[in-house]
C-alpha cells in the first residue's frame, strides 16, 4: 500500500519527464526565427513554465495505446496500432508533434484571455500583452493558432487520420471560442445554473484535454469506441481539474498561484463555488467589494472563503470534481491494462488533489 | 476590340455574380448559433460588404482548371481532373468551401488588423473593436479562424489533397500574421527599403491570393507545376493589389473608400509610395502634421498627395503595380486556354485598374 504522498510524488516524477521533452520539442517546433520580436513573444509564455499536462496526458494516452512500458519509446517514433499491407514497415507516428500542437493551442488561448480578461500576470510573469504590447500580443496569439496546424501536419500520420486529427483540433478551438464567450457573458448574469457553467467549463476548458486524450488513438489508428471513451475521459478530467482551479483560485496563496488569491471572485467570474453559493442564498456580489485586483486585501479574501466554506460551496465543488474523476477513470477500461494506464488513472486523481 | 471600360464592366459583372454565390454559402458554413453574440460578431465585416476578390479568384480558377463553361458548374458539385480507378464516378469537391474558407480568413484578418491599427471604420462600418468590444473582436476573430480549418476540411477532396490543403491554409495564415508583425515595425523604421516592403506586402497581402489562386488547383488534383504556376499567380497579383491599395488609400475620396483619405499617411504606414519618396529625399514624416486621423483636412491630404506625385512616387507604384500583373498573367499559361483563364488575366488588370 502506497502512501497517497508516495502516489503524488510517482505522479509528479511522471509529469516531471514528460515535460523535460516536451520542452525540449517546443524550441524545435517553434524557433525564434524572423520577425524575432514576433516569435519571442509567441515563445514567451510557453518558454515561462506551465506543467504541460495536456500534452502529459496526449503521451502517456498513447504509451497505453501502444501498451508499451511508459518512456521506453521514442516519441518521435511511436509505433501505429494497425497493419497496412500498403505501409512501410518502418511508418511511425510522431506523436510529440500532436503534443507540441496541443500545448501551443493551450499558449494562444492564455495570451488572447489575458488581454480579455486584463489579467497582468501569468505563470508568475507579465501577461504577453504587458511584457510586449497589445498588437504584438494578439499577434503572438494569432501566429501559435496556425502553427498548431502546422505542427500538427508533421505527425507523419496517414492522411485520413490527419484529417481527422486536424477535424478535432479545429472544433476544439472554436468550442474553446464559445466557452470563453460564454465566460465573459456570465459575469454580466447572476442567475447561472450549475449546469450552464459545467457546460461553459466543458468547451472553455475540457475539450483541450478531451483532445489530447483522444489524437493519440486517431493518429495511431484506435477504433471509433476507443477514441470515444478516450474523449470522454479528457472531458471529464478536464471539467475536474477546472473546478479544482477555481476552488485554488481561493485558497492557494499568491505568490505559489503566480497571481492574486482570489482574483476570481474580484473580477465577479462564476465558478461552480459561487454558483453554488447563491443558490444558496449568498449575495455573492458583495463578497469583496472592490473590483480591482491591485487593491484586494488577503483579510477580505480570508472573509468571502470563510463564508464560501460556510454555505458548503467549497465542498460541493470539491465533491463534483471527484465524480467527474471517478467517472473519466471507469472509462479507461477501454485501454489495455497496463502501468501507462494506470498514470492515467493516477494523473486525473492528480487533476483535484494538487495544492496549486 | 473592346473598350476599357465595357472589359471593366465584364470583369464587375463576372465578379459580382460569383459574389452572390458566395454570399449565399456563407452564411450555410457559418450560421449564427449559439453564443449568438459571438457569432454575429464573426459575422459582422462579412455580411457588410467586401467584393470577394479571392474567392472569385479561386472559383474562376476551378473553373479554368476543369476547362468548364464559366458559371455553369456547381461550386458544390465540382468535378476533379484525375481518374481514380478506386473513386466512385460521382465523386466531386465543393471548392465553394474552399472559397468561403478563405474569405473567412480573410475577415479574421481584417477584425483583428483593426484592433492593432485602432482604426474605428471599415467597409463604411464601424470595425468590430467599436461596433462591440475588444473581448469581442478578439474572440470573433478567433473563431473565424478555426471556423476556416473546419470549412475547408469540408470540401470532400480525397484525404491527401486534403492535407496539403490544409498545410497551404495553416502556412498562409502564418506567414500573414509574420506580415503584419513587420508592417507594426516598419511603422517605427525610416530606413525601409523598396524590396523589404515588397516582401513584407508578400507575405501580409499576397499569400492569401496565392493560396485562392493554388488551393483548386490541389483540390481537384492537378500536377504540381500547375499548382506552383497559379501560386506564382497569385502572388504576383496580390502584391499588385495592395500597391494599388496603397495608391488609392492618397486618391480616392473617403466616402467611397469607407475611411478616411489619406490615413496611411496619417498614421506612418509604409507603403510603397512612402518608401520611394523617402528615397527621392522627401521628408515624408513631415507630409501630414497630425497622426489622428479625426483631425486631418482634406487640404493637408491634397498637398501631400501633391508632393508625392511631384518626387514620382505615384507613378512608380503604378508601373511596379503594372508589372506584376503582366508576369503574374504570363504564368497561366499552364491553364488551357478558355474564358476562365481569359477572366483571371482580366481580374488581375481589374485589381490594378479599379478605381476603389
Amino acid at each position: 500500500m502506497t502512501t497517497p504522498e508516495a502516489r503524488e510524488e510517482a505522479v509528479l516524477e511522471a509529469v516531471r519527464k514528460r515535460r523535460r521533452r516536451v520542452n525540449d520539442a517546443i524550441p524545435e517546433e517553434l524557433p525564434v526565427q524572423k520577425p524575432e520580436r514576433l516569435y519571442e513573444a509567441s515563445r514567451y509564455l510557453l518558454d515561462a513554465g506551465g506543467k504541460r499536462l495536456r500534452p502529459t496526458v496526449l503521451l502517456t494516452t498513447a504509451e497505453a495505446l501502444a501498451d508499451v512500458e511508459p518512456l521506453s519509446t521514442d516519441y518521435r517514433e511511436f509505433p501505429t496500432l494497425y497493419d497496412d499491407a500498403d505501409a512501410n514497415d518502418t511508418d511511425t507516428i510522431d506523436v510529440m508533434d500532436a503534443a507540441v500542437s496541443v500545448e501551443v493551442i493551450q499558449s494562444f488561448t492564455l495570451i488572447h484571455d489575458d488581454i480579455m480578461d486584463d489579467d497582468d500576470l501569468r505563470r508568475g510573469v507579465p501577461a504577453v500583452h504587458r511584457e510586449y504590447d497589445l498588437e504584438t500580443a494578439i499577434l503572438a496569439g494569432d501566429t501559435l493558432y496556425s502553427k498548431a496546424f502546422e505542427i500538427m501536419l508533421g505527425t507523419g500520420a496517414e492522411p485520413s487520420r490527419s484529417v481527422e486529427a486536424l477535424e478535432v483540433l479545429a472544433t476544439t478551438c472554436t468550442k474553446i471560442c464559445e466557452g470563453q464567450s460564454l465566460d465573459v457573458t456570465f459575469e454580466q448574469r447572476t442567475d447561472v445554473t450549475p449546469e450552464e457553467y459545467l457546460e461553459m467549463v466543458e468547451q472553455k476548458t475540457a475539450v483541450l484535454y478531451a483532445a489530447s486524450a483522444c489524437l493519440p488513438a486517431i493518429l495511431l489508428g484506435a477504433d471509433d469506441e476507443t477514441v470515444d471513451a478516450l474523449y470522454g475521459y479528457g472531458l471529464d478530467i478536464g471539467r475536474a481539474f477546472q473546478i479544482q482551479d477555481d476552488v485554488l483560485d481561493l485558497t492557494v496563496p499568491s505568490e505559489q498561484l503566480g497571481k492574486q488569491r482570489g482574483s476570481d471572485l474580484v473580477e465577479n467570474k462564476q465558478t461552480l463555488i459561487t454558483v453554488h453559493a447563491r443558490d444558496q442564498g449568498v449575495d455573492v456580489d458583495s463578497l469583496v467589494d472592490t473590483d480591482d485586483v491591485d487593491s484586494v486585501t488577503e483579510a477580505e479574501i480570508d472573509d468571502a472563503v470563510a463564508e464560501l466554506e460556510e454555505a458548503g460551496s467549497i465542498s460541493y465543488a470539491n465533491e463534483k470534481a471527484r465524480d467527474l474523476v471517478d467517472q473519466g477513470k471507469r472509462r479507461l477500461e477501454v485501454l489495455p491494462d497496463n502501468e501507462a494506464r494506470h498514470l492515467l488513472e493516477e494523473l486525473a486523481d492528480y487533476l483535484i488533489e494538487r495544492g496549486y
